[in-house]
């Protein structure tokens, strides 16, 4: 199984996902924008804006090569020459203020000297939390990491706890899901089948989303849960701007830009001292913006 | 002229400064926050949303002090164990697309071991960059500079290019303005005269901002203008979560947050890969995003 058999595949799970998007939305199609990276490789960047359900979002593939630049050796510890990475990446803001915002990226990292590891993982940040949809989002995703391994799901769930946390709000940025990173065959598991997992992640993502997005649309909606909805896409912002490894990376390496920023919002606010009324739907999920929250029943 | 004495000129003149700026708008008040940091010292945030001119804006003031924290030692690169800092910062973001966006700091420094600093600045990011305006608030900046020192406006300046800077965007921020840190008597000018700079670059902010608004208000906007600053205002939130030491170091450092980000505007919109129309007044200003630009004439 070779790197390029691997972008191939994930080339395909980015159209087919995109396809997927399309029929779960009803009312939207995606631009494709590809792009050419001088140093080695390049991808397509899938974006689509003002759908039924989604008002802004990216499926992004990518598939780069070349040397290592001195950015990267020092961010990622790196002292090989050559490296090559591919990979999806997902971000879905829907317009519906119970529908939740949705990340979703699998990628696969080699360098010349034969190393290699995956990395990915899937969250799920609603505007509000409704128990019963975070439970079964990460039962979801406990059932294909137990197929893999009993060890995956506490590992991975507690990774996305501390990766997807904004230390300056005291907040995690939605009920987690699962991150992992460099994994490889050291894990006990062959690369096969961490490839395997993490193509099931990619093929289950549309499903686990319709899902979230069936029970949010049948509920009703004001212009206060507009504002709130905004309000969080503000902490979205923050959370990807001051926080995410992943953006600070892509930007400082000289990255591209509009491919890594497709994850912003279509807009968010910010408000001094932002005040929400007791006991309110609001205050309930503030109340869980937490780590450590046991969230499969 | 101890550090006290430094700070309650600074409290002043935030008093001074809110007041002006009500004035002004003419259809505002700003509401004060006072709040107390555990370590020592506190401060007062002065905000304001819905005004006739100002849609959103915040003049700070802080007075802080206490133990030097290792994330402080390592940032600043500092040998000390007690510090203490003051300063006024203001960031307006205005309604009108032809009013600029400004910006405006003065600080103060001190350690234990009788080291101190001054740094500051003033900078404006015009939606829409004018010639002539660019040209009489950059005036204004050189004539208070060349009071003090005939370096101060050429260093400062360039300094502020720098430091206003996207470089995942290779753009400027806005039109630059001064930006200075780290002054103390060895750049030739005595204590009290730097400290007199700060306070007259900041009594100057109001007449200077009026200027501007002006000249802006009198121009007639339609709902593109308002998608242009909408614009805008995203890239002003980058530069700030992504680019911005100070606010980086305040977030990392555990500052107080909705001090720190009482900067980002009421709402600022994204769009993948963004659109202009060529030679429309949005490209003119873009083509203006540069380092190095002699605004004065």
């Amino acid at each position: 199984m070779n790197k390029n058999f691997i972008s191939d595949k994930f080339q395909a799970l980015q159209l087919k996902i995109a396809q997927e998007l399309e029929i779960i939305d009803g009312d939207t199609k995606f631009k494709s924008d590809n792009w050419i990276r001088k140093e080695g490789g390049g991808g397509i960047t899938k974006t689509t804006v003002n759908g039924k359900i989604l008002e802004k979002g990216g499926v992004a593939f990518s598939s780069v090569y070349g040397p290592v630049s001195d950015v990267m050796k020092k961010q990622l510890n790196l002292n090989s020459e050559e490296f090559f990475a591919t990979g999806v990446s997902i971000v879905l803001h829907p317009k519906h203020p119970f529908v939740p915002i949705i990340h979703m990226n699998v990628r696969y990292f080699e360098l010349n000297d034969g190393t290699y590891w995956f990395g990915g993982g899937i969250d799920l940040t609603p505007h509000y939390i409704d128990d019963s949809l975070a439970s079964k989002f990460h039962g979801k995703l406990k059932a294909i990491c137990d197929k893999y391994s009993p060890d995956f799901y506490t590992l991975f769930k507690s990774q996305a706890d501390d990766y997807f946390f904004i230390p300056h709000r005291n907040e995690t940025r939605g009920i987690g899901g699962i991150f992992y990173d460099h994994i490889d065959e050291t894990c006990g598991i062959s690369k096969e089948n961490i490839f395997k997992f993490c193509q099931e992640l990619g093929e289950s993502f549309p499903s686990i989303y319709a899902e979230q997005i069936e029970a949010g649309v049948a509920k009703e909606y004001d212009e206060a849960h507009i504002a709130w909805r905004n309000h969080r896409r503000g902490r979205y912002v923050e959370f990807n701007l001051v926080n995410d490894r992943g953006t600070k990376f892509g930007l400082y390496s000289g990255g591209r830009t509009e491919s890594i920023l497709m994850s912003l919002p279509p807009y968010a606010e910010w408000t001094y001292s932002h005040e929400i009324n007791k006991d309110s739907l609001e205050e309930l999920t503030l109340q869980k913006l937490k780590k450590g929250i046991s969230w499969v029943q």
